[in-house]
């Protein structure tokens, strides 16, 4: 319920080649053939994506970003820099990135040693036919000292809109990055949270083995899902109408609205699924309202509409996918125990004057 | 459907007797029975409820205020202060609030000749039994001088949300006021605007013919509302995104929010009822939208639960009323020829990324 999705992500250099940021052409052009062509060999990628990123239009990278399968920096990148992406859309390869190689596994749940192996699997595929540049002492060498060592980031975007709304997040936050862990937004470093969405993932990468840091990552992540569920448990008990309140304005709009901003969308989408959490809404499942957590942003709308959209356009276009997508969801249950019955007792006597 | 209601009333004082403000309890006492004797005889008053201020509750009384049957002025009187109102609630006869007699018509709808009509047959009636101060060059007489003359005010209750929304509201009042005429707010002087609802009357009662006042401010109004259905018309034609948005925001908010604070009700409850005017919603009619404007007040809320309730409380019952009320509301209509279609062409091809 809590956590959206679960991400590995491996920082890898060629031995002997200068990294990408201080490459000249040639030399970045020779580490993108020698990756791709380890990298497609692989049987957990047959039948892969592999581009290089000059042929994508602007729209096509931006899907790329929205779907977390590449970076924003990697979307910049043109001549020189190439992705190659698995059928099923859940390991993803970005070439000539920071570092030579950025290898990724995500995803949906919270399956921290799974993408780990997957990731793992695909990192000894290309590690027995590519020459890692590789310390001994160190381990791996990457472009920033951030990711030496092991290279790794794991993560996982967890969504937690009662510790945004007891006003407890701000706390939990800070205990977190004590215990060496970052929080950050939905499109990772430097961006805001947003649909009370948050990235936690590991700051370090050397002295630790790699099995030992996600296994330290997900008794954290288990220590925030409680505290989440702890201030859902809080709030329906103690601020009840003010929840209710809540849910039932975020169906009420988003299926009524004609206008949606991307930022409004977010954050009624994550009251919806808080809803749909509390078993407050019927008809909804986790899958559609992730799902329009992801199709309502800018890119695929506009691939949903086949054109190139203003701000204004994609406001309008959001909220009649929004209409159209939870068209069939029921409203939330808005009357439970204690609460005021929608209709008094008789309506006469005491006084007549009214 | 945009004049809400019409009202005429007519101010009256005793000869001979000092005003109510300048009046000993013994004289206001006597100016009371002598009225409320003569009042309750009236065959239009026949059946009436005829009551001494002090044998309200502050509940009643506030009822009575939010019925615009007595003023706020006259909720706060108690012992040598009346009040008479017809079975109907079309006219109420307040016995010494600024003047010993002030007595209205109240009708809904845009009919200031009826209730003219009316509350000059009951004021013919009270003349022909008490002994009216009357000045042959004055007029009648009264204790404020605004009121010297005629001693009316004609007014009518004007739901205004184009106006509004196209931000013309200021430049229409400004004009109004320039003819003489003021625009108040709900309940009259020195009160805000809530829901588009501006109460527009007469300000001048000396040299002029009650018919001929009443005529000219009819004129006046219908010019407003001439207005009005032209910005409405313009903002359909020019935005109606935003109008289609307000309106589905508004049902959605309405029919599914837990809490709702009188003001923001009041602005759903006006964007709904523009909708209605506008066709875009079916299973609303006027009866039901403008009694909502009423029975979501304070005291309305109040008599309903038969007890007395905090703010919070009390937004949680109008927003339960509201649901109640409004529970066989169809959704509004969004989509109109020229708007975006809510399903675009097939959502595949193009690219293979996504």
């Amino acid at each position: 319920m809590v956590v959206m999705s679960s991400r590995v992500r491996l920082a890898r250099n060629l031995q002997g080649a200068p990294f990408p940021g201080w490459a000249k052409k040639t030399d970045r052009q020779r580490a993108l053939e020698v990756i791709m062509g380890a990298a497609v060999a692989l049987p957990e990628m047959q039948g892969c994506l592999s581009r290089s990123m000059d042929s994508f239009t602007v729209l096509e990278k931006q899907l790329l970003v929205e779907k977390h399968l590449i970076s924003r920096e990697h979307a910049a990148k043109n001549v020189g820099s190439g992705v190659a992406i698995n059928k099923a859309k859940t390991i993803s390869l970005m070439i000539n990135e920071e570092d030579h190689l950025r290898m990724q596994a995500l995803l949906p749940g919270f399956c921290l040693g799974e993408v780990w192996e997957t990731i793992d699997r695909v990192d000894s595929g290309l590690e027995s036919k590519l020459d890692y540049a590789y310390s001994p002492k160190l381990g791996y060498l990457t472009a920033c000292p951030t990711n030496v060592g092991t290279g790794i980031r794991a993560s996982a975007m967890l969504h937690l809109p009662a510790l945004v709304i007891a006003e407890q997040i701000n706390q939990v936050i800070q205990a977190v990055n004590k215990l060496g862990l970052a929080v950050r937004g939905l499109y990772g470093e430097g961006t805001e949270a947003s649909g009370n969405l948050f990235q936690v993932s590991n700051q370090t990468t050397l002295g630790e083995r790699e099995q030992d840091l996600i296994e330290r990552l997900r008794k954290v992540i288990n220590q925030i899902i409680e505290h989440e569920l702890n201030a859902r448990q809080t709030l329906i008990e103690k601020r009840p109408h003010m929840i209710y309140d809540q849910v039932g304005r975020a169906y009420g709009v988003l299926t009524n609205a004609c206008i949606q901003t991307s930022k409004e969308a977010m954050n009624l989408i994550s009251m919806l699924r808080l809803g749909l959490d509390l078993d407050l809404i019927r008809g909804l499942n986790h899958g559609l309202i992730d799902e329009l957590f992801l199709t309502t942003q800018p890119a695929h709308l506009q691939k949903r509409s086949h054109q190139k959209l203003t701000a204004e356009q994609r406001d309008v276009r959001r909220a009649s996918l929004l209409r159209e997508r939870l068209k069939d969801v029921q409203r939330p249950k808005l009357l439970a125990p204690g609460f005021p019955p929608a209709e008094d007792a008789a309506d006469e006597g005491k006084t007549d004057i009214a």
